[in-house]
């Protein structure tokens, strides 16, 4: 365990410094962070901070200064731009004592995709091939902003364009190879599972004595999200083999524990697996979507290759559209209304007539902030999910914001649809668990 | 301008920390920090920097060392909750030289969430409860963790939980009133509008004259995004109303200078203008998606009253749905393919006609990774925004990852939508100025 432990403060400490104005007046959500965070997790290196500051020279200086104190690897994002708001180029060139230079490369790569937009260069676009001499360029494949390595008293420092698909690409391609020869970097693992109806609270005291005599290279987070709880374990080791061995005792020990509420034992999204055990099966889901507006349509499809197994959805916004397209009856409307158990049935079952599939789940409810009554409140939401041989209603009371209530909706929605292809495909009984 | 200059080095400056191990492995995307921001810079407070840090003590305390030093204010989130990692209450604790002492009404609302659950209550559950006896406690409307005042030599820390609607309750309820009435706080005002149809650089040499001659009290920010560029004006003054008249005048400057690539002049979405537009002439929309897969249903469905004016969409992934629900003719899908000027034409007009709407949009295409041709490369997307009157069709190549080529043709779509409907509404000209 020592040995471990050692290993472990010896290990690579990363930083993450965002550079940007608009990181700062709340104009952008920063996603960079959480994906570099995840990649470099995975090669090995422990994130230790993030930073966001402004287009701000001292501000710039003194957080490479600062950051470089406790961490080897400092990465950067942002201020690469052509405009005059975008400082980070130069103000790296001086503080790593170079000077800027064309490089050849960069300017073939602005040249080639100023003729691909059939667009004329300015003085400003040329300005895009410059770096600094003393750096290694990296190459950018999917804009015009190359990026930058340099290297200072032991440190590297990596500078890349805040376009998400930009900086993933370099960081695919150049960055986490580099850093990985660079270094002799620990293996890390994970393992995830993820739960539903037990709150964080109620779970840490059911597997407390498990946690508490976990070997001190196995960490456990708790990641609530949606009303359920993923739990992750995450090991450390030098030996991948012993480490593997290592979590997937402790995993199967965990799984073991938490069985009655869990859902999936991958880091995976519910609707990967749905896609999965339909994949799996040539059966066909089809969505009748109320409340959540298409928002499940999306979650699915935004999968690749979703499509061999998902026909599509009937976003039925208006009552008329429920009627005309779902065939949910104007009776049934009038007496109980759209957020009605009979309506989410019909909803459903006129899904898998009308997109012809062997699943479907329907939502109705009120989302917010108008249009709650006494008898149903914003947030009360009817959710069926079934298939021709039998379907599942459940109400659900949400109290949360208009976006929230829409996720959480989907999230329960798509929960459930797993359940019921679950049921059927391994005759695993329906749990009504949720509330 | 050197009175201005001098009231912005003394306004009130902000850090944010953001604490906890899930930030630093990936797992959660921080959205809280840039809503605190926008809420921020709207009180008058600069956001001057954003620091992300693990659930670790030594940590916790030099960063709240390190940010004090510059910000007059420090908001703190997360490390609230009743697991083992999170120590954020604690340490605080110390570090202000308090003691942990049970809060009468904190208790109340854990107790009275529980009931509600209908959940039995543990030990770590009262702990919920626990404050630090040197702090104003902020009560929790929206979970059961309190938050937390502090004020240590002229500082104000305020720590809250990392849950977004829970922060942003105490944030709207409490937090930033206080700050207003605990500060003279400077009037910071944004001017916003989006354009499309040419690039960052491009834009920024136009109107370089304009720019440069800028006050030094206003700023300009560019803020690229799905290919558009939104341009943002920002003023600070101590006088609300010198401070509108200025931004006013420059706000029209600019808008006169970019007015043949401009879309909307106001900081609102695309689907936000299309439903401003719809809601003021009573007429109705629908949609008919392939490749977007209920993307673009989900962008509308979020704005609060959308069921006014939005009807549905039938989200057709699969070809069979096309024909079936959309009437698409199975000559055209044969002939030509699903990605297709007719194939949109016809999914237009079905949707026009099966959810009974005045507009429609329609979009197929190939977002990747799989599934592109010689002949249609992943990234081919037809378009159709039109009405009974007029159809309008456009074809576009993206080149990003399946996540952005499907954010982008919404987007793209959603500005053809926007068009059309100007079109008809004010008799303006349709321009095809998107490639």
């Amino acid at each position: 365990m020592a040995q471990v432990s050692e290993s472990k403060a010896s290990s690579v400490q990363a930083s993450i410094i965002t550079i940007g104005d608009e990181l700062l007046i709340g104009q952008v959500v920063d996603t960079n962070s959480a994906w570099m965070a995840t990649e470099l997790n995975k090669a090995g290196i422990w994130l230790r901070r993030r930073v966001s500051i402004g287009d701000n020279k001292a501000e710039i200086i003194s957080t490479l200064d600062e950051e470089s104190k406790n961490a080897s690897v400092i990465l950067i994002t942002g201020g690469l731009g052509p405009t005059a708001d975008d400082i980070t180029k130069p103000v790296l060139c001086e503080y790593f004592g170079g000077k800027l230079v064309i490089d050849e490369k960069a300017l073939a790569n602005v040249q080639s995709i100023f003729a691909r937009l059939n667009r004329p260069m300015i003085e400003r676009n040329f300005k895009q091939a410059e770096v600094p001499d003393v750096c290694t360029v990296i190459q950018n494949k999917r804009g015009t902003a190359p990026g930058m390595w340099f290297e200072k008293n032991g440190k590297i420092f990596i500078s890349m364009p805040g376009v998400p698909h930009e900086m993933k690409g370099m960081m695919t391609d150049y960055v986490l190879p580099r850093l990985q020869t660079h270094f002799t970097l620990p293996f890390i693992n994970h393992r995830t599972l993820l739960t539903a109806g037990i709150g964080e609270s109620f779970i840490a005291e059911y597997i407390q004595d498990w946690e508490t005599a976990l070997p001190v290279h196995i960490k456990l987070a708790y990641l609530p999200n949606y009303g359920m709880v993923r739990l992750r374990i995450t090991g450390q080791g030098v030996d991948q083999n012993i480490l593997q061995a290592d979590l997937n005792k402790q995993f199967a020990a965990l799984k073991e524990l938490v069985k009655q509420w869990m859902v999936v034992d991958e880091d995976i999204t519910l609707q990967q697996a749905i896609g999965n055990m339909l994949s799996k099966t040539g059966k066909t889901l089809a969505t009748a979507e109320s409340c959540t507006g298409g928002y499940i349509a999306h979650l699915i499809t935004a999968i690749a290759g979703s499509s061999a197994w998902y026909k599509g959805s009937i976003v039925s916004y208006g009552n008329e559209i429920k009627e005309k397209l779902l065939n949910v009856s104007g009776d049934t409307l009038a007496a109980v209304g759209a957020v009605s158990e009979a309506t989410v049935q019909q909803m459903l079952t006129g899904a898998l007539i009308q997109l012809n599939t062997d699943y479907a789940v329907a939502t109705s409810g009120i989302m917010g902030p108008g249009g709650g009554t006494a008898d149903k409140p914003v947030g009360t939401v009817w959710i069926a999910a079934g298939s021709r041989q039998q379907v599942f209603t459940e109400k659900f009371s949400f109290r949360y914001d208009r976006k929230r209530n829409i996720e959480m909706t989907a999230n329960f929605a798509l929960n459930m649809l797993l359940k019921v292809i679950r049921n059927e495909v391994n005759g695993e009984q329906y749990k009504k668990e949720l509330s």
